[in-house]
């Protein structure tokens, strides 16, 4: 008799797979305007993007219902990656055609003065999703092993013993029911300075603009290389970093919105069984007038 | 010379004066299929809807990008309504076409036991939004004149001192630079019950149902009254209710979208400028690697 596949064993894994950060992961090989696991063009990807909206639909309201019966599962997206890399783009337009009721962004700035005085991962703790909800982190506890390490703003020591702590607190989080999917957006140097060039150039756009922005690309090698060794020490077995070429804006937004849908589809969230008599509440219902 | 007019004069306005509830308002008399503001039926409704977002889009971002030079604008949309009267879906399909980075939700349950040690107000005043940002309450402190009056959960003396507790309440949060958006989403009882039937029939919709939904439907005369009384005593000059027919989903959508979009109109954010010397920092950047 043949056995019959559970959804978690048929769920599609094309994006997890080819995205998924592994040994040997090599940040400075990664071509940022590759599209890994799609074949396509823009084109074809923004077809592909607008077919993927209903079953998503469906997903995630599975998964907030889920929860209303007792379930205690959530899902956390975490975004990292360098200044215009697309960030913003990836909340308005990926985690922007999720249900907003069942969606909670956090944005991450420098620490306050309060958020200083407890330990790094007090403030996330203090975000992650409720059960139920698509908890998405733009930047996260990962900053305190990026922009720390480069300026030293702790002592190496101090934040060298950081990827062990995040190691440990990523697999409490999700022995708790929760699927954490970590994304880095990869962007060139060359794309960078494009889209820097595109802020100046457009007074609509100098809000988004600081001239600390400059000073920051100036390090930006540093960068890559604490990138690379948070990718190396924190991409474990329970929560493996993603790395997504994000020079082409649609392939970006493809892939996070793929890499949300397969972790989705391998959740497989079941609508909850009634808790009265569905009969005995239509009888109640047709006597009302 | 001919004045210019200011970009509030020229708002548009034809949503905000049609569904507007002023002296004399009557919600028996107000048909719950009809569509005040526009001539067309679904199909041409839901064209103008889509036609709505790029412009929506735009507002939104000035708005906040106006907060991050220091602007203290904001708006609070509250929705309001009879169960099944489609809170949801507003929040799924008008909430959600707005950028998720500028837009947080807080959906009011029955009080938790903190909350029922404060003042009505307390929880409210927590949530109000952020400058910049657009902050939508689904349900809100309009309960504690409404399930609280019908079923005098506290004493009649109390809760008929709260219409003026919240319109001194609601002028402050309007001197403080936030621009209140009442709306009660108003069906007829014939489709309250075709709706909770459809979540009877379908069992994806069985987790959205509790048989207490049918004990509030006894209730339904109450609750039209408990709305008649909100609306005339808190309709107010600085925080005024609209009232919109809501049997016609699109139609319910179509509305709630264009009265915020004309709110948003009438404030007519700017971009902020650059407080930085542009042409020294084209340069800075030209001069890198």
């Amino acid at each position: 008799m043949a056995k019959t596949k559970s959804a978690s064993e048929t769920a599609p894994t094309a994006f997890t797979e080819a995205l998924r950060a592994g040994e040997g992961f090599d940040l400075l090989a990664l071509d940022a305007r590759s599209t890994p696991g799609f074949d396509g063009d823009k084109a074809a990807g923004e077809e592909a993007l607008a077919g993927l909206g209903d079953r998503l639909a469906d997903l995630q309201e599975r998964l907030y219902a889920e929860s209303k019966a007792g379930g205690t599962r959530s899902v956390l997206l975490i975004i990292q990656g360098m200044d215009t890399s697309g960030k913003g783009g990836i909340m308005r337009h990926v985690v922007g055609a999720f249900d907003p009721q069942g969606v909670e962004i956090t944005s991450f700035k420098a620490p306050t003065a309060e958020e200083k005085r407890h330990p790094f991962l007090w403030r996330i703790r203090n975000a992650l999703p409720r059960a139920g909800d698509i908890g998405v982190f733009d930047r996260s506890h990962y900053e305190d092993v990026l922009i720390v390490r480069v300026h030293d703003l702790v002592p190496r020591g101090q934040w060298s013993r950081r990827y062990s702590q995040i190691n440990a607190f990523e697999q409490k989080v999700v022995d708790s029911g929760t699927t954490v999917i970590k994304v880095m957006l990869h962007i060139s140097s060359d794309e960078q300075k494009a889209r820097l060039s595109e802020r100046l150039e457009r007074p609509e756009k100098h809000w988004k603009f600081n001239p600390g922005d400059l000073d920051e690309r100036a390090y930006w090698g540093d960068y890559q290389e604490a990138y690379q060794a948070a990718v190396d020490q924190c991409s474990t077995e329970v929560a493996p970093w993603f790395v997504v070429p994000a020079d082409r804006k649609w392939y970006a937004r493809l892939a996070v919105t793929n890499l949300v849908l397969e972790h989705l589809e391998r959740l497989d969230p079941q609508w909850p069984k009634a808790d009265f008599d569905v009969e005995v509440e239509k009888r109640r219902l047709a006597e009302m007038p």
